[in-house]
């Protein structure tokens, strides 16, 4: 059974965990957001793309919750001794080698998408990695702050500021004029399945959805496409969803998550705590189905990718 | 008494040591060789001017003859594990915060001559550094190999090749089109004395000596000029001049080196094994100087640093 996911960052990290167990990992391929990408000192980061290519080759550090085990952050410290204002954000030792790897292949002509992989391979991921596009979209919030009106990067807005600013819009700058990576399209025509992560709507699987052509490419799979909420007893499990939907003008709960996905869902799973949620998911045309979802581990992420994946394609029906 | 030198790497650092022990460092102002500089993985590298302001800022690592003490290798160690190819500089954790700051604001439009500074005052570096040019020239060589003829950044022959290859020529590529940074000239139009630092004539100082204007400057300078021969008993004490001088065109002596900056010198140094060859160089007009040049420690560079400023300025004549 072909697969192919729409992924952010760390909740997606945990479900594919448990999709990769679900099925053969080589079946699995997995569309990240990269509109929180950003040139940091001149290295290329891709925060998501790195979550799912950590937990995926099993080097993800679970307790600290971002980054990799057994990491040190010997440069991201002296760099604050140069200028606190720089190190806002935490480049491990590690981590710093997957930014040298990734901007020197740039540097020499290679698309995000051939780095994407030749990453992927260096951890022994076997799932296909793609960025959603290979050309520069910068997810951006226009905040208010102490009176000011501020334009912020997301990592900016998340990380530096910790996102204490008040969101008043989002953008996905750059994504109008932007193309799917190559393989995009075709892996989502051309999957049995199509999972939408437990991610952030707006933030992770929005700018994904903002790609030209792909919307319509998972509109055209609809029956096909099921979609876990990430949003669990009216707030996200992680992130900052709850700050970023009611910008996006939905509810911060699982029905509200599924709005975000309109016309593009054949179902739906939601918690078991929002199980009186699941009727009004019903009414809009989408299957709902009601789990576990909170993943504490790779068994229980593992069952719930069998869920998910037994209320879509050809034995579902 | 204010006092300008032209500077490589190691020895120049070493020599600075010296200086700023005979004259306060705030009277010092080093001009710096960027020819070696490397964009590596998206980063800006300046070897010459990272080792001078290790050295001045009491951070080098004299014994391992290279970079910062209490060094490590993490990131640079995983990026081999990446690919070995691409590891070949040994970027320290510690170096890398370097690299992140200077690049970091020259992301944001700072000059080369702008974070030199800051880097330097980060060491407590009271000298005044200064690139010889804010603009990129890459010192690039022609060699031979395997039969086949690379065109190589200096980096890659001495630190990626290990200087096995045969050269055929040496250019400074993009020098002619470049400027002096500001306060190179008037630092050498209003100092005292003018030292041309035992550094490689070709690799280091050569490439300062191709920006133009600074020939120029120097020349009309010459009573005020003294060097310091790096080459001590026909070898460099450091560095690979000895495969580089016979491209220029000049014997591996310390009379050779001197016949690198004919018309530039009012003095030059040489050392007590040489001493044969201090006729020599009296014949061409140039004062010679013998001393003890091998710079075991401060106290002997500070040695070395008093004897080259006696044979140039006021009171020398």
């Amino acid at each position: 059974m072909k697969v192919t996911t729409l992924a952010g960052g760390i909740g997606a990290g945990k479900f594919l965990r448990g999709l990769v167990r679900a099925i053969p990992p080589e079946d699995v391929t997995v569309i990240v957001n990269t509109g929180d990408d950003i040139t940091m000192h001149g290295l290329h980061v891709s925060p998501d793309v790195d979550s799912v290519t950590y937990w995926l080759g099993d080097v993800f550090d679970r307790e600290r919750g971002w980054g990799r085990r057994d990491e040190t952050f010997r440069a991201t410290e002296e760099l604050r001794a140069f200028d606190p204002d720089m190190a806002w954000f935490n480049l491990g030792d590690l981590d710093l080698a997957t930014h040298l790897f990734r901007s020197n292949l740039l540097a020499r002509g290679a698309t995000l998408a051939e780095a994407t992989a030749r990453v992927a391979a260096r951890f022994g991921v076997a799932a296909r990695l793609l960025p959603m596009s290979d050309e520069r979209i910068e997810t951006r919030l226009s905040v208010a702050a102490d009176g000011d009106e501020l334009d912020l990067h997301f990592q900016e807005y998340w990380v530096r500021r910790a996102a204490r600013d008040e969101v008043k819009s989002i953008r996905y700058e750059g994504a109008d004029r932007s193309r799917p990576a190559p393989g995009v399209l075709d892996a989502i025509a051309g999957a049995e399945a199509i999972v939408l992560c437990p991610s952030n709507p707006v933030a992770s699987i929005g700018p994904i959805l903002a790609v030209p052509g792909i919307r319509d490419a998972l509109a055209a799979r609809r029956p096909d496409v099921v979609g876990i909420s990430g949003i669990v007893g009216g707030a996200p499990l992680a992130g900052m969803a709850d700050k970023l939907m009611p910008v996006a003008g939905v509810e911060v709960t699982a029905a509200g998550a599924a709005a975000c996905y309109e016309g593009l869902l054949g179902a739906w799973v939601i918690d078991e705590v929002d199980a009186a949620l699941a009727a009004r998911v019903d009414a809009t045309g989408v299957r709902c189905g009601v789990t576990d979802t909170i993943m504490v581990d790779d068994a229980t992420a593992e069952a719930l990718a069998r869920f998910a994946l037994s209320l879509v394609g050809p034995g579902s029906r």
